[in-house]
């Protein structure tokens, strides 16, 4: 097992929407507030995207990342910040002519979907792996402009965490390690649960993990329904854990979650049940090498 | 173990290339033969792509495909007769701007991908469940645009052959059955070694078995240097088999095959000498349903 | 997921001593109380084995069982009452001479192993299918053996919990349902733990279930510090789920289980975390078809 | 893949009989014959027990087995010889009083099982840790008897191939490498299709060799007719691969083999169809770590 388990929390996300709960996190105080409550129930790291304060719905604003990002590290320089980049990545075929780009297309040039990395400098930045169909849409990342992507953080002296939604993004993983886009040891992801990529079972957790390079510290997470068993799952495979409203909305069957802490603190009683003890961000930093 | 072992033979492809191998076949003639000598060997079923005969470029021309047919059927009747609708599923990202089509691209409205089946109605049509990495180029079908599809299939009288290039492909392929696009038993592919999708392993394998539906008739199969290990394997885990120059150019190590019955007839051999029985066309077509 | 799971609480054993804990029940109205209160927090089947009162040595003695059983039924009709048939099984060979038994063996004639059976006639009798190393003593039960108890039990009208150590212990049960001494569904049980039998992960957990036969109820279980993770890996396998004072003696790291009932309120804390939901006794008798 | 496939030839073992096939060899004569014959087809090693030449029944005569090993070295000094140390393992409970040893037993003390090892050193020597029903017979191979024998095999400077015959062997295995007894890099063989131990199957294979310690040679290998399965299956999931007459009689079905070089040469075929090559006793020492 394991000696210490990192819980990460991934407070909104850009899937959930104001429409599903109404507990989510919107602006970059709410983002940061939910943060900093995710962190005090005993998360080690959080996981960030921004939304439009108006509208709720998903943003690349750098502003609104550096605004969240300055709103944790005045009340917390210990929690380890990770920033996504994963919008700007959909693909919507025309009905008729497939090959057109659709109204809800996001496609942009790698180097335009990780500026705020360059400029903000979190502690962590994910790398989306996944070409593959994501409900009514294409979630398209190229080998070549994973590259572009990662060359970027790589120069931002970010730590990329790998975000893996199948079996072949292991492969691509792998190519990029040959290759020297990625240096390890790893920090990686097993995504679990998004049609259509991996779902969440035991068998998964394990059949992805044989798949990961030696060393790698990784989490297996589930989304909707999966999301507790996943947790459980994850750390007795030998993994770290995810939660938070952007993965899941409810606490338990017919339970909104009121706030992200709830659902850390749910993941580490879960934890602590078969055993782990939980990561402090510093612990964290120690077992992922990251800057103390 | 299976009763009866159903080698199919893809004999051409569209990946491989004439600059590959001196004996990939070319025109419909050529196709027709490979099969033909392909069923000799002990091939119950080919898969068939067409090809420009000038260029030796992939082709979907449906008179190529009608040539290449009624060539095979006027000297066997009973093998069985799977055409590829693959063609007309690639997107090429430009480098600039991504959500603009490059050339390379070939994605085109689901209902032009079928023409061929509606009007030739094979025994066999696959039915492409990847959206996925494909070399640079990126292989798109929604499920929408299969559904499209499979309903000109469906209503073609064509048993389905569906393709599965990662584990969420058979997420998707469970949701076609429950809404009833597909009707079971189903007739599966697990294609390995694509990049990026499954890699060929003993534990790829299991677990994409461990994924498919009760009582799906099954094929596990591996490109490059894969393809013999993986015909030992699919046997070896209850599966059918598939070999070609569709999928390998090399009998072994150093030496191209110089036929598609040459890789039928080592098939044929590696699996008998683990202890399986090859199915004849008539066995086959009494195992997957289909007209005898 | 099982849509109930149900919790067994194994109330006392042979292998934890008075030494190890002083929370072990040893008399009838112990053992007696500790079932009820196991019944109160949340198992609906208690297994029981019986120890002298003054020694506080496992026992075979039948009027212990009887005192045992029948405090259970004056407050609780609906409880499982599943009596061991372990005791009778063990063999220590001379240093010198190993075919000759040493002090330690028990070893006995089947039929007198399961003579309270036949007496008591509780709804399940555990039937141990394992012949291996089990410290330093041998357990022997050969399948000519197991085949005499079976008849025994099943002549009273008990199911029978298969007890399965080791892959080859479900080799056995395999064999015993295919000459009829078993009769299905069956009811089995995956001991994970023992030195040297089956030890608790997760791919035991998935390897042991991929081999029972189709329909089976199961748990699968761990002793000592594996108890609370397996009762997390069995649920989320789809098995059911068992702790006691027989399997583990802490609650959590350095503190040791007041109660039965203490463990089996933190078993079921763990299934509900992770979205799985209680059995009472009336429930499981009806998933395993018992007098209800 | 592992580099090299090392083919190990078990030429006479003592569960086959000579009413089972007439091609057995029996005398010393005959069992250098048939290794001598192994060799040649492609074995790197061979596995060895005597039996006695009147009866053909299994023997531990050591006469015989120096007789059989010289008369090898006088015409191959490469070949590794590998010598059971099975016999004298077994214990038949009595019918009306199991812990009383009835006809069939051959439990002896564990220094007199390795007589011939000290004697003869030969290159390896098979050390069991099974204990387990084995048809109506026990195995009966405790930890302390298992150091007992290795401490003999230790101090003679021979290499012991640890037999694993289910699960809770390969945690016995960890155990004596955690207390010197063994010493790594191991060679170890997983023994599948006695009853009642593992049973063939790929999944025994994967489950098996994920519990073995890093860096250990293994083999795989299956009885009766699962013999020539798990070659493939042993290859394909890293392993090397044994054949011979104490492992099964047939070449297929309905075939006798007439010698164990017809199946070594089958196992080698299999090997090289899908892709391994085979280990010259050379290149099998290296392997090994044994003197060239």
């Amino acid at each position: 097992m394991q000696s210490r388990v990192i819980i990460t929390c991934a407070v909104t996300g850009n899937q959930t929407t104001p429409e599903m709960t109404p507990h989510l996190p919107i602006t970059p105080a709410q983002i940061a507030e939910a943060a900093l409550g995710a962190a005090e129930a005993g998360a080690a790291a959080v996981h960030i995207h921004v939304r439009d304060p108006q509208s709720g719905k998903p943003s690349m604003e750098i502003d609104h990342y550096r605004d969240a990002v300055e709103r944790i590290r005045a009340k917390n320089q210990q929690l380890i910040i990770n920033l996504t980049t994963g919008p700007g990545g959909r693909f919507v075929p025309s009905p008729d002519d497939p090959k057109v780009a659709a109204p809800g297309t996001t496609l942009m040039r790698p180097e335009d979907r990780v500026t705020h990395i360059a400029l903000l400098k979190p502690d962590i930045a994910t790398l989306d792996l996944n070409t593959m169909n994501s409900g009514k849409q294409v979630v398209i990342n190229t080998p070549e402009n994973v590259r572009r992507m990662a060359a970027v953080i790589n120069a931002a002296g970010v730590k990329p965490e790998i975000e893996l939604f199948d079996s072949g993004d292991i492969a691509l993983c792998r190519d990029l390690i040959a290759d020297g886009t990625l240096k390890g040891p790893l920090l990686c992801s097993v995504v679990m649960g998004v049609k259509y990529g991996f779902q969440p079972s035991p068998e998964t957790v394990l059949y992805a993990r044989s798949l990961l390079p030696p060393g790698t510290a990784w989490t297996a997470f589930g989304t909707g329904r999966s999301c507790f068993p996943m947790v459980a799952q994850s750390y007795l495979a030998g993994g770290h854990v995810r939660v938070g409203l952007e993965d899941a909305i409810f606490l338990e069957k017919g339970v909104l979650a009121e706030t992200n802490a709830a659902m850390v603190a749910k993941a580490r009683n879960i934890v602590e049940s078969v055993g782990g003890e939980i990561a402090t961000a510093q612990q964290a930093r120690e077992i992922l090498s990251l800057a103390v």
